[in-house]
């Protein structure tokens, strides 16, 4: 794949005010995601771990029950199959890296919420 | 690992001008780094897979003898065992993700260049 311009990439819409430019690496994938102010990501899990990386903005991530406050420069580990929401409380910018790769984050098998 | 505030992470020296404060996930690796306006990264290669991601500032990636020049929204996925080499432009910031773990990442097992 080699260079990559995030610009170029199809913006996923993964919820209303949430979307992502993904990067789909052999082994693991890379989403640069956006939330809105407000915007919220309801519960969910998956069998990927995952790291969440606040670059800008501040979000409440909640992990069994546990509500975390994540500002820039924090970040958090998600084990597999563990439930999670989150909600921004300011525009973010996030990048989440998951293992193995999210084959449902293919442009090509994509079938998230459209908001358009 | 759940919550993780970078500041607490011990800072690496990859290199004069180079360090990163490491998240180690069960299957991948996750790199903050902070290169200084000039800095370079020398040629070198890994079995891992990396996407290079610039989250601020500009930088110059070698890979096979051809030069990118690469700003904040861009990435470059570089496949096991590329030769690869860097030098910052600016002061910058860069999220590298490494799969498998790098081992040698981990602060127990760190035996990196020490600016000290």
């Amino acid at each position: 794949m080699g260079f990559i311009n995030l610009d170029d990439l199809k913006k996923l819409p993964l919820a209303p005010g949430i979307s992502a430019r993904v990067i789909s690496a052999e082994t693991f994938t890379v989403a640069h995601v956006t939330i809105a102010k407000d915007a919220m990501l309801p519960e969910h899990q998956h069998h990927h771990e995952q790291v969440v990386n606040v670059i800008e903005g501040e979000m409440v991530l909640t992990v069994e029950g546990k509500t975390y406050r994540l500002t820039a420069g924090q970040s958090f580990l998600l084990p597999p199959n563990m439930p999670h929401s989150g909600m921004a409380l300011s525009d973010c910018r996030i990048i989440d890296v998951f293992h193995p790769v999210r084959e449902d984050f293919k442009v090509a098998n994509f079938d998230g919420y459209d908001n358009k």
